[in-house]
């Protein structure tokens, strides 16, 4: 592979509290912005608390999913009396940050998430990216890609020429743990370390990472009324990214029965995520890929 | 110690959603009423989700807490078009397993609760009581006192004859798991089958058993506007019931530094536990206690 001039990074944005009671981000950008963090060598730092009235209510949003909200087709929606806040909000944020896929767009938007899934420290981003496959090359992060086309990319950092969202679990929602506050931390601390070497025109080498693609959702059994009639069995219960195969437990019914996995061998993750409940999602599942990505080194202006 | 007559235990009532979001008592008592369990031996029993807007609205409470409205000031107020909903269903609640303190009571009554701290099976009760210590004795659970009278005791356990919450955790508030759901299952299994031998006439014998008892709580440090500036010390985050002493750790400030313990050598417990943010409480403390209880046998009707 040659080596790749890739344009610079002059800025970069930092998210919290897109989702209210996901509280390591609100804890993190209010911090950096304490210490009047605007700066990280020639790189221009942004923080941005995204969904503050949802974060005043400890709820995920006030009337709509704020991140889900970030489609072009919500993004260019006429507002009216009826439109939920959070639509409203998501056109502020694509105003300041944006607009997304536009030239004055923030070159990288890193967006801060919890799960109470047990998935650690995870990169999420949607097409493949050098710069982001490089970051995570240096932070010790495990990486989702969804593979969703840009206008219909629904959340946040999808309005950053480049970005991706740091997710972190498991954490109660409504909780601050200081375990993963200062993984999140360090993750932050040490992606912008990558920022400035990058831009002061180091050359990064070419490698390999392992990337775990979305291939399909699973919703929890239910009643012929839509209701769960199971929990998550505990062996699939915090074993997020461990590989699921055909006869693993997956669900135990509330009168006490198993129910196992039936198809390909897959890895879960967001394994009994909260927020998904309404979503009628149990888990995720994924494969397991290797993606190349080239040596880079920044295109001088 | 002597042999002790206690009145026979008829009936029981187990409830569960008395918090909306702690899902382990509102799917063990919706799994109860599907299963139309409404006798264990000759003990009658019944189930209660005492509070089902707050389980739909997946919030804690919808106006106030609950688990705070048994007092007898509360219990008796008027009711205005101003009242509370909880203050409402709680007269609901007085009227229908109460009256609190009236030889109409519910003999026995177990309110299912979660905590996001890892508090482990817990039961929690008021003043010392030989069933509520006998049946401890019978099942694997941790006990905490709280040394309050009952006219100001605020819990729905206050209203029964007899009554304790169980506690377990940790899990996140609005997340079902698995392991915790069948913990409580078994709880309140072996409490079932005691209360049958205990009614049949069963003698049971002298013991002791260790207690934490209340002894304060710890609020977290707070800035000139009353906003909380650390997060609980990763040493103590999880560390429920272990000995804290003068010295350890305790908190990590936004900033980075290290607050320590400063005190006499107690237990911490709901540490970091979610829904105390807003009552202003990091953790409790308590000191272990050891409880004789006499043997027992039932006296008969």
């Amino acid at each position: 592979m040659e080596r790749t001039s890739v344009p610079p990074i002059h800025n970069v944005a930092i998210c919290g509290g897109t989702h209210g009671n996901e509280l390591t981000g609100v804890y993190i950008v209010r911090e950096m912005q304490k210490q009047k963090m605007e700066k990280a060598g020639s790189v221009s730092v942004t923080t941005v608390e995204t969904n503050p009235r949802a974060v005043a209510a400890g709820r995920r949003y006030t009337e709509m999913d704020l991140n889900r909200c970030f489609t072009d087709v919500l993004l260019s929606s006429p507002i009216t009396e009826s439109t939920p806040y959070e639509v409203r909000r998501a056109q502020e944020l694509n105003a300041q940050l944006g607009p997304k896929g536009s030239a004055e767009a923030v070159d990288l938007l890193i967006d801060l998430h919890n799960t109470t899934s047990n998935m650690g420290l995870c990169l999420i981003f949607y097409s493949i990216d050098w710069i982001t496959l490089h970051i995570y090359n240096s932070v010790p992060v495990r990486a989702i890609q969804l593979d969703i086309p840009s206008s219909k990319a629904y959340s946040l950092e999808s309005v950053g020429k480049h970005g991706f969202a740091i997710e972190v679990g498991p954490q109660p929602n409504g909780v601050l743990r200081a375990d993963i506050f200062n993984v999140v931390k360090e993750a932050l601390d040490l992606t912008l370390q990558w920022l400035q070497k990058f831009s002061s025109g180091r050359n990064f080498e070419r490698g390999t990472v392992e990337a775990y693609t979305f291939v399909k959702s699973v919703d929890y059994p239910r009643d012929s009324a839509g209701k769960a009639t199971a929990v998550i069995h505990q062996n699939l219960q915090d074993n997020d990214f461990k590989l699921l195969r055909s006869g693993d437990p997956i669900f135990q019914t509330f009168s006490g029965d198993i129910l196992k996995y039936e198809g390909e061998d897959l890895y879960p993750f967001f394994v009994n995520e909260c927020a998904y409940y309404e979503k009628k999602i149990a888990f995720h599942l994924a494969q397991r890929k290797t993606y190349s990505f080239p040596p880079i080194s920044v295109k001088n202006d």
